[in-house]
């Protein structure tokens, strides 16, 4: 079986190390000039799926905006996810979450196993523990998948938490990076993966160790550009892979302003 | 408007002080006799609603058991959601969203507003910070609504974190409570509850002061009875909500037995 880093890691090598997220929201849905609705939602999710899916390595819809119109949402979001990977993309779904037990397991069955649900990836929250998460981490590396842990973000009301200590002594954020390493270094399959904001100037995590892949949300519009991303890691082993929504949403729906802004991004 | 607060106390004088869970679980589904497929769920869910909806003052479905059936099983859940709110019960959603921005803003939308999968409360996890979480505490403050946001869990893995220090020196799970309670002074409306587990010998929390209403899994199957999560918080002046999940659903599907089990957790 193909690993989930090797995956990411071939598919970036012929289409680029670019993710691009797929959120529908009320911004982007008048931008499109579509409506408020159910609709709506489905014309800027198929939307970006007809300009991109065959040209971009990484999706990463975000689940929150298509649960906003329940289970109709998510059925949306189910076809936009089926549409992406029949056309060779890889997709992590942002869900964020995080749990305990069997209840881990029904999140790790429901996004990492065979139901309709089923992503390549998808984001975790540590809040409840490290190896609160395990139930996710055993599916993704039995199935070729793989889970991007939250380590420090981007937002300004995260540092408090994130760059405080935990109760043996590490910072909070390292602590996560040093438990996915050491995850990845027993497996041997890299399928835990991070999320680090690409904002701040100072990282405040040492990656210098960390092999798996590394999604940096920032891009665009929060005012990084990838070459930046890549010059704030490069000191790091990770496969990082720079993560944009709002900059390539707001060029739709045109497809060929989608597909140049793309390429606009990968260049710079 | 009725505060989300006066509303929990309201129907706690009512119909005892109890919060069940209902996690259509592969474990459950086996007991109760049903297939591991969506019709199973559904017969889980309904079950439950069937026998304990008139009698029970608040649930807590569980949505990573409904997830794992993809937009169908949320169907479910809001089918669920729905018959419960008829009956006059109280539903907390176990979702522990947390996210940022535009995204918390539609976590708050999809649970909190007007939609599909509106309910009455969910839950919330903090890793992006307390803050990050204010679209949830907004919505819920407009609409006589409530947020639980995890302070202090009881699974083995979430103490490094939760006892740890945030970087401005509070221990993580306290400044969770003092922020929910300078929330709730703010607004004067207890819309923010927290989640803190019952099977600490010591909580390692403080409140002493926090006046919303807690929701305390752990009762039943995890060990802790309702005298017991009592006295463990007969300091506080919070309103405080134990929770069973296991117990009573294991008790099922002979709705005799479920009310049976509700009622002795309620003497106990």
């Amino acid at each position: 079986m193909v690993s989930f880093a090797a995956r990411v890691a071939d598919l970036v090598a012929e289409r680029g190390g670019l993710c691009v997220g797929i959120d529908p929201h009320p911004g982007v849905m008048d931008a499109w000039g579509v409506g408020q609705d159910l609709a709506g939602v489905e014309a800027v999710a198929m939307g970006m799926v007809e300009a991109l899916a065959d040209t971009v390595a990484v999706f990463k819809p975000q689940s929150a905006f298509f649960e906003r119109w329940g289970s109709a949402g998510i059925a949306v979001l189910e076809r936009c996810v089926g549409a992406l990977q029949d056309s060779g993309a890889l997709v992590i779904l942002d869900v964020k979450r995080g749990d305990i037990g069997s209840t881990m397991d029904a999140y790790a069955q429901a996004y990492l196993g065979e139901g309709p649900g089923s992503v390549d990836a998808i984001t975790a929250s540590p809040y409840l523990g490290f190896d609160a998460l395990a139930p996710a981490f055993d599916m993704a590396e039995a199935h070729g998948r793989g889970v991007f842990v939250l380590a420090r973000t981007s937002n300004p009301e995260g540092g408090d938490l994130q760059l405080g200590r935990t109760l043996s002594g590490a910072v909070v954020a390292q602590s996560i990076v040093d438990q996915a390493h050491a995850r990845n270094q027993a497996s041997g399959v890299d399928a835990i993966g991070l999320v680090v904001g690409a904002t701040h100037a100072s990282l405040g995590v040492d990656l210098s160790e960390f092999t798996g892949p590394v999604l940096v949300p920032g891009v665009g519009a929060q005012g990084g550009t990838v070459a930046g991303v890549r010059a704030a890691f490069s000191s790091s082993p990770a496969l990082v892979l720079p993560s944009v929504s709002r900059e390539v949403l707001y060029a739709g729906p045109d497809p060929g302003r989608l597909r140049a802004c793309v390429a606009r991004l990968l260049e710079g």
